[in-house]
């Protein structure tokens, strides 16, 4: 197509708002719109990049006997009644009433409606294994949508359901997804994705993977060794500590510290480590307030999601009252004197001589023995794993925490739906049993956007020819020169009969700003057709990462072109695992 | 792929709840799933087809220079307060309220989204004309959810909006989507859909049409005049009456009509024709509940549409209170003592003598004449066209009333939209203008119902080609036997090699259920192997419109299925227009 008809605008000006790249790029690049909260439209170039993510994803999950179902956007509340998830879930799950009063909420995940397609299919164990996937839109009302396309409260997803007679088969199916998965990723050019071990959250269920693409501007932690291959994100990541080399057992002394209400000031004031100081964190679990003190040592943090899955509950940050008894900033483990419950994280094991707060205003302990001075107590991982910690997996000091950006999951849900809704099968013998679910998901949108994050320059996008909006941008350089703009419009109509996709820009603008739109749009091949070149029958033909720039005569363009969009494809495709 | 593996059952019972055919087939046929009132999930047949209609339609759209884009489902109020429509659309509206309290709207139509999308876009005359569209999940709030997907809450449509700077320009492009949409219905394999003018609604416009596939299961009823081609719904064809046979002049008679309260009542009583009568239908605004009363001919009804057109508010039938000196039963123009407002309508123009109420109980005037007794009065047309009746085109008596499925429409939607929400752009001479819209639609899922509707016999869905679900649907006849097993499997891998959408069935169950379950799948082409055939070296193959019938030799199977393909596209395309 034209580019003078193509709807959208594009623009210089980096939006104030915009404070990650691929948000300013594609608002820059007239590739979404702004609606409201997290919700926007979409620009014809970025649903022409969604189309051609949707259909690789839907190949592979065709390769792996997937079949495309579609379920509803808005669905009974009832139904998620049944599964427990209506009550369980926060606001992210909007709830509304239809005209008649009906319990309603719009889908931010399908488990529920899965089940229900499929419930009276199942009955008998021969139907087994089979996988149902539907690319739809979802609603998940985020208290904090952001980053453009990263995180939005609307958006289009691939989910996946497949369902299994034992673990077993449950397993070898998601180890087929998991690397269908890889593939998806590689072939939209963004093969650098990882799958890392993640904690299943609400979904339930036990393994699960996070598929994610390192960048800077990503809202998740994620947990790599490089020397073993362990990946995990923060809250899957066990914290090892070795604490073997801390000071060895001393007296218990009660310290005069005051004002030393924070880690620092009493460390400091004593003339301690950080590293052997105990920290109390306080938390009250939402339900009935009851207070939760969790002990970690003083250079560590916890992790929040870790606790909730230790307690079974959700928490909030303390407010502490007088009548708690908790003495903020000089709580200890020992001679506590409010009623709660206490946490003791993985970090102070083997910690033999510690500084912590003495439960009294203005002082502190030292030398302070957990096992000495308050009994054997059980240790948890509640806390963060830190840049340079031990590996969970191999035990060196190598982990790295790096930033990223969840682009899909995969989950073993077990039977925590199938089970809550009552669906079972007669198994050979003729008993009846739970089928086990799997869930596959892939947020379309985000992966879009995640793909600008990870592919761009100064001034734009880099789109890998796989996803991008057009393989080929045409720019005529002087309309008003009648041999150039006729040797461009030929050039036009021979790649397009020739299948290539287009987009042709013959405004009669500056070079500047043609080029500046041709950043913003991100096409791979550019293709400029300017009087000087066209003296000596030639035409430029340059790739948008810059990695190819030539002249290329005339006649030969097309096939010339051509071959470049062929290697570009090749270079992807290169990095594309078999299928298995 | 094999038909045992195909999620979703099949069954011969017709569910009792499923009125009309394409109904129950879909159901009985594993197309869909109902998840509550007209909310329904899509088994992997429907998802089929309807992906082959929406790429039909998406074709189309392409070629007559539509961009593909996406609005959200979910939208804020505050756009639909822009154009009004908050307030003035009915509860088919969902709206309800986000986690932080923001009234929003379930997208049932997209105007609104459109011109946000395109407010900044077309800010100058140079960017016009252009059209956008999408296809997507769509909800409306029926009250009365009906006949599958004919008419459900949620669905799947493609919209597409087309923005002017002209009158002229808008209908140069409506002409040429009109006959893009004759090419879809042609393409999808039912060109017997026609295009009827009808009333624009709540669209705002003026002139629009509706895309009819005639059906006797149809809840639209459409007007035909086969002598000169008009073609309205209801709402938009003019009743035209012809009165000069009737009654002379006479006079002016109050009789006692005891209990008669009908208008068979009272012509009975008197002797006279139904044609003769005057009847009164009494209707209240729903704003003010003012009485409105409407006089027609006793043998025509009140077209509510008209009638609320007419008005520029809505009404609901009254209900009769005695202070409002209305006489039910008893209603008649002469004489009135009540405070409303007298419609008349065209139906009583030239009646000379006519039975009428007395606005007296028991009582009603003979000899009744409208210009000599009540002066002259207005007449509008409110009132229903009858089968029979006068052709408002051509002026035959040859109108037919038929039954239909609105399956598409257009609008010239003017500047409703543009207007409300201040989307303006400068013209040539720098003047400020409001552009003027156009907008397009078609129901994906509900075409996909109707297709079945049309095409159907006693033992299930006749799909055409290009929608249907697979092209080919193979069955072994005999699993057991090594040489049947193996030449349908054969078959199966050259068929799939050949780029053919095979659905297989080699289940070892009898042929009368393997064939049920065929012609509840509605495949076109299906090739059967089996034993006997195979003694001969052949096979079977059978469309499943019954068309062709005939044994093939194996070694010529797949190029015979494929020509049988071919065949079944090109009487497709016979009848699809040229592009324009």
């Amino acid at each position: 197509m034209k580019l003078k008809n193509l709807v959208g605008d594009r623009f210089k000006e980096r939006p104030s708002d915009c404070v990650i790249d691929s948000h300013a790029f594609t608002v820059r690049g007239g590739y979404i719109k702004y609606v409201a909260n997290g919700i926007y439209s979409l620009y014809p170039p970025m649903k022409r990049i969604t189309k051609k993510i949707e259909q690789i994803i839907r190949e592979e999950m065709d390769a792996i006997d997937g079949q495309e179902v579609l379920f509803p956007v808005a669905l009974p509340g009832s139904l998620w009644e049944e599964s427990g998830r209506f009550e369980s879930v926060g606001e992210e799950l909007l709830r509304f009433k239809d005209r008649n009063g009906s319990q309603m909420v719009l889908g931010m995940t399908h488990e529920e409606a899965a089940v229900h397609l499929v419930r009276e299919y199942g009955q008998t164990y021969t139907k087994y294994p089979f996988m149902i996937y539907q690319i739809q839109t979802k609603f998940r009302d985020e208290a904090r949508p952001r980053a453009g396309l990263i995180r939005v409260r609307e958006f289009t997803m691939k989910d996946a359901y497949s369902f299994h007679t034992s673990q077993e088969d449950l397993e070898r199916y998601y180890d087929i997804c998991y690397k269908a998965y890889n593939r998806i990723f590689q072939r939209a050019g963004v093969p650098e994705v990882i799958a890392v071990q993640s904690d299943s959250g609400m979904m339930g269920g036990s393994i699960s993977h996070e598929y994610m693409l390192l960048a800077d501007a990503g809202e998740d932690s994620i947990v790599i060794c490089e020397e073993c291959g362990y990946r995990a994100n923060m809250e899957a990541a066990a914290n090892c500590v070795d604490n073997s080399g801390t000071l060895p057992m001393g007296e218990l002394e009660k310290v005069y510290t005051p004002n030393c209400k924070t880690i620092d000031e009493v460390t400091n004031y004593l003339g301690a480590s950080v590293e052997s100081s105990c920290k109390a964190v306080m938390y009250q679990k939402n339900m009935t307030d009851e207070y939760v003190i969790v002990f970690v040592r003083g250079d560590y943090e916890v992790n929040e999601t870790k606790l909730v899955n230790y307690l079974g509950e959700k928490v909030h940050p303390a407010e502490i009252t007088e009548e708690s008894g908790i003495v903020p900033g000089f709580t200890g483990p020992y001679d506590m004197k409010c009623d709660c419950t206490v946490i003791y994280d993985v970090s102070l094991k083997g910690m033999e001589n510690m500084v912590a707060g003495a439960n009294e205003v203005d002082y502190h302990y030292k030398g302070l023995n957990l096992a000495r001075d308050c009994g054997e107590v059980e240790y948890v991982d509640v806390s963060k794993i830190q840049n340079g910690g031990i590996c969970p997996c191999c035990g060196k000091k190598t982990i790295q925490v790096k930033r990223g950006i969840e682009v899909g999951n995969i989950f073993q849900l077990g039977t925590k739906y199938s089970a809550s809704m009552g669906m079972t099968y007669t198994d050979a013998e003729g008993n009846e049993k739970t089928p086990i679910m799997g869930c596959y998901g892939i947020g379309v949108g985000r992966l879009a956007a995640s793909v600008c994050e990870a592919r761009h320059d100064e001034n734009g996008p880099i789109w890998p020819i796989s996803i991008a909006p057009w393989q080929v941008h045409l720019c005529c350089m002087r309309v008003d020169q009648e041999e150039c703009k006729q040797a461009a419009d030929e050039l036009y109509t021979k790649l397009q009969n020739a299948g290539v996709e287009v987009i042709y820009d013959d405004r009669d603008v500056r070079a500047g700003a043609m080029f500046a739109d041709a950043d913003l749009l991100g096409v791979p091949v550019r293709v400029v057709v300017g009087p000087k070149n066209l003296k000596n029958h030639q035409i430029e033909l340059v790739t948008r990462d810059k990695s190819i720039s030539k002249l290329v005569d005339v006649d030969h363009a097309v096939s010339e072109i051509q071959a470049v969009i062929n290697a570009l494809f090749e270079e992807i495709n290169a990095k594309v695992e078999p299928r298995m």
